[in-house]
């Protein structure tokens, strides 16, 4: 079994919470990963707005942000380097069946985790991934607690040197990688595809759109004509793509500046190459 | 805060659950909740079964039958009327990320709850849900504890006169109800939709295909005009749809007809009307 990980619930130091959670019934809740460099948060207002934006559709009342706020404090204060900070919000402990409760408490959970590894200088290694993305308009866009369609599509492949998997909706177009989103770079513009249907809207991806990428319908084989591509989250920041089957792509201009604008502007992404 | 039901985690009483579950997490995991009568669960075996189905499919090591029994045993024994036996098979602990760890154990969650009643003489309401469901045929027919769809749907209203909402998938085609499974009577035989999209495939609605019940795609114009109607689940039996906005149906006498048969199979399901 994996070490607990350091864990708050509803501000308290805890490593189990209560059975009849909603969040494990129903994955009935919204999550978010944020990076944490040398004890503080980035892109902290970005990843609130996102959570109670989850909570507002699913309709769960969002705790104040100095709650959460202070379980960041409690948990990553004077840590050094990069730490994720992984943010639940359950809809809390209900009797059995899909009906709300209106009195319900939700349940706020926060847990300090190791970082994984910013990009290498030879980019990452991906694959197509067999799986299909289900449409659901009311769901998409939000970092809900259903992601058995990411367990189920990361199941695919075993090989290390693959990194992430590619996903498209049932009518063959793009969405996102698995835990990232994706972006195709063509005759210097980075286009991302829309996440109306199905996705998540990262707010990596909500940082280069303010770069100057632009949002479009994406297909396979544009994908295959890429000048440059990458994948991009949260917590690892921008990830070129070099690799894809037998396709290889360079680590290409645009590429590299918005590595470098990111650094600039969030020092916790800074890399090596 | 809901009483905590009595709960067994891999066969120890326990309120809680480690809070790194990938259940938690992801809603990685199946679930079967259980008529128990008596003490006796009923339909036992369909339910192992499926719940052994979806552990391969999301490739999660199925528990030893006789380890569920024991749950069950443990927590229902020596009870007498009607409870409800939930349990939930989770991919257990792991570290952060969606790759399932080779090493991982799962985790067995059972926990005894109250029963909800059987259908009362004048039948249910019923009403359109305004949530589609979305068209994913990997997941399609399992019990997975990502229900989010469910919740949504029935979040759609609170009038305790309606008991179950109806719904279709993204083109139109009926589904399901939101707890249960959906039967359309026409010309004496009753038709109830494919679940290879989505949907469960209910151990109820596989009792009712064995009594000459009929697999067949149906749009909402033929629910509208159907001789009867009712929704089934594996808790609370057959329960017949007496009322759906301005429409309203009598109990006919299929319905009649297999709500006796059902009584005279599995007891548990006997109504006093």
């Amino acid at each position: 079994m994996a070490e607990s990980p350091a864990t708050l619930i509803d501000g308290i130091a805890a490593e189990r919470l209560p059975a009849d959670d909603r969040g494990l019934a129903y994955g009935d809740g919204v999550f978010e990963t944020v990076l944490v460099h040398d004890g503080r948060p980035v892109w902290w207002q970005a990843h609130l707005d996102r959570l109670e934006q989850g909570a507002r559709v699913l309709g769960i009342a969002m705790p104040a942000a100095a709650a959460w706020r202070a379980d960041c404090d409690a948990l990553c204060a004077g840590t050094s380097g990069r730490q994720v900070l992984k943010l639940l919000l359950t809809r809390g402990s209900s009797r059995r069946g899909y009906a709300v409760d209106p009195q319900g408490v939700p349940r706020r959970i926060a847990q300090c985790l190791p970082a994984p590894p910013l990009a290498a200088a030879d980019g990452i290694g991906v694959r197509w991934c067999d799986l299909r993305l289900a449409a659901q308009p009311r769901l998409a866009g939000l970092k809900h607690l259903n992601r058995l369609e990411q367990v189920l599509a990361r199941a695919e492949w075993s090989d290390p040197a693959i990194a992430e998997g590619l996903l498209c909706d049932a009518d063959g177009a793009l969405v996102s990688a698995i835990a990232g989103n994706l972006f195709v770079v063509r005759h210097g513009v980075a286009f991302t595809p829309p996440v109306d249907r199905c996705g998540v809207a990262g707010i990596c991806r909500q940082y280069l759109l303010g770069c100057g990428a632009q949002v479009r319908s994406l297909r396979r084989d544009e994908l295959l004509a890429a000048d440059e591509l990458f994948v991009c989250n949260s917590v690892r920041g921008i990830l070129p793509v070099t690799r894809l089957g037998d396709r290889r792509w360079p680590i290409g201009a645009l590429t590299r500046g918005l590595v470098a604008r990111l650094a600039r502007a969030e020092p916790a992404f800074a890399v090596e190459w």
